[in-house]
């Protein structure tokens, strides 16, 4: 989850343990026999990724929901998974229960089967999740091409409103504040859309690090230009955002933790995607289309705005 | 590695998991594809598994060390591994160095590649690894059988002595004393020994939990009686718990994090797995023998003491 500045300490990594031409995915791919095994994992730290408001039930579950979020968003079914906890001496009897029932809970939502994992005393809950399914071939991050459609799976930006919620003292509850709190404690990756559209994907990536860390990723690895023109937020966030003149660019774009994907298409197979995503109750949002050029832009009528990379930067 | 009440904690999640006859083994299986694929991951925290002494790149090697422990007592070569870690924000890149260069020397050493992973923010260091293998068959926990003979692959209680000197103030160095330092932060798995001779294993386990509760676990599953007529000490430790007035059962037995194993062979075995002792440069004991019966006992003279499961009890 929060990760520590990656440019520098996964440059030491992998300069020692001499991976050199490193590309950048959202699962680890390795061979065993004749089996191309996709894995994924994932932590989860108290002290760095779990609200104080946020039960033990609901992080445990997520942490399970961040690797199957990546698994969707590369079209492989999740099939197996071990766990490791780090607990502090102090932990309740129902405290331990919780956490087996948010393990519990997310597993049996994507049908993973638990096959191991260890339990260790540490200062702070720490949850590491590795899942494991096989795929001869995944969508990759950089396989965009000019005249492409670009779509998320859904709209973006109530995570960051409901992080703010969750860590400050608001008391007033209103449909708004309820559904961007339940976007931070209760994603839902759209496992059966990456499952059954990956076919038609030119490129995809997981957007949990944030839409601008997303597109300028895809857009750096397929050496194409990413042109935004519609933004993926519904009517009642923007509402409001406007209503309490605030830029809702930044929870948009930079909040992350929303657990979709963003899909690249040649746009023959617009019609079947939507099909499918009516078919599959997935939101999708068409917001852009991809050209020869670098970098990701922000279409407003006639100007384009540079849109940064400014996801989780991690360590600030 | 040091891990809590297992009983309570290890059922609750076993129960909630689903997995109802769970039997205990050193290793995960699970099948991907045509593939069986073996897995192990281990844990070691900062606050309960590194003495202030010990330096990173130990503490680092030694996490992926205690992976392959168990995959060599199931005979199982591993071959990739997933590495997460945690670490504080006061980490230097000296310090991320050190980490990095345990890795790789543990990678090297056992020839595993690492496909990935990640690095997190915490508030202590965590290493996490989970290692990658393939078998279609391991040597189990329960297979021996009445008149089998039981070994380990090395001698025990140096690690015992190792860590009271690495956590005590002791000044004094000696050829004994550098051997059980180096014992607890070089430890060195015998996984040519294991792959090359599991096929005369009836049953095998790996030891770092403790000798006590290795035969114990051993002797409950197999479902028979284990009995030793050898202590497998060595001359040097036992002269100098001699020396000291001291009982040097609790170290051979209840220490632990000798990281050897502990196997059983027909008899008829005896000859050749000793000859391959000898090639592997792996100093095997014969430490005893199985019976019809249950329980563990230590024969002394005419008599025999029932040996109890004093390893690794977590969170006394």
């Amino acid at each position: 989850m929060k990760k520590l500045d990656e440019k520098k300490i996964i440059d030491i990594f992998q300069r020692k343990l001499g991976n050199k031409k490193f590309i950048s995915e959202d699962v680890e791919k390795f061979t065993l026999g004749k089996t191309k095994i996709i894995a994924k994992t994932d932590t989860m730290v108290q002290s760095t990724d779990i609200p104080q408001k946020m039960g033990l039930l609901d992080a445990a579950r997520k942490s399970v929901i961040a690797c199957v979020s990546d698994f969707a968003s590369k079209g492989v079914k999740p099939e197996y998974g071990i766990i490791s906890i780090n607990i502090p001496k102090s932990i309740s009897t129902k405290e331990i229960n919780n956490i087996a029932n948010g393990f519990k809970k997310a597993c049996k939502e994507y049908e993973i089967s638990i096959v191991g994992g260890d339990t260790n005393e540490g200062k702070e809950i720490v949850f590491n999740v590795c899942i494991f399914g096989k795929s001869d071939r995944i969508v990759t991050r950089k396989g965009s091409n000019k005249g492409d459609l670009i779509f998320t799976t859904g709209p973006f930006g109530y995570t960051s409103l409901g992080l703010e919620i969750l860590l400050g003292n608001n008391k007033k509850i209103n449909n708004l504040i309820k559904k961007s709190v339940k976007s931070v404690i209760n994603p839902k990756p759209r496992l059966d859309y990456g499952l059954k559209n990956k076919r038609y994907f030119s490129s995809s990536m997981d957007s949990s690090d944030g839409l601008s860390t997303t597109l300028n990723e895809m857009s750096k690895q397929s050496k194409k230009k990413f042109v935004i023109n519609k933004i993926p937020i519904n009517r009642d966030l923007e509402n409001y955002f406007k209503k309490h003149n605030r830029d809702f660019n930044s929870a948009i774009f930079h909040g992350g933790e929303e657990y979709e994907f963003v899909f690249t298409i040649p746009s023959k197979y617009r019609k079947i995607i939507i099909k499918n995503s009516i078919l599959l109750k997935t939101p999708i949002i068409e917001i852009g289309y991809v050209e020869l050029g670098k970098g990701v832009f922000i279409q407003n009528q006639n100007e384009e705005f540079k849109l940064k990379d400014l996801g989780w930067k991690h360590f600030k």
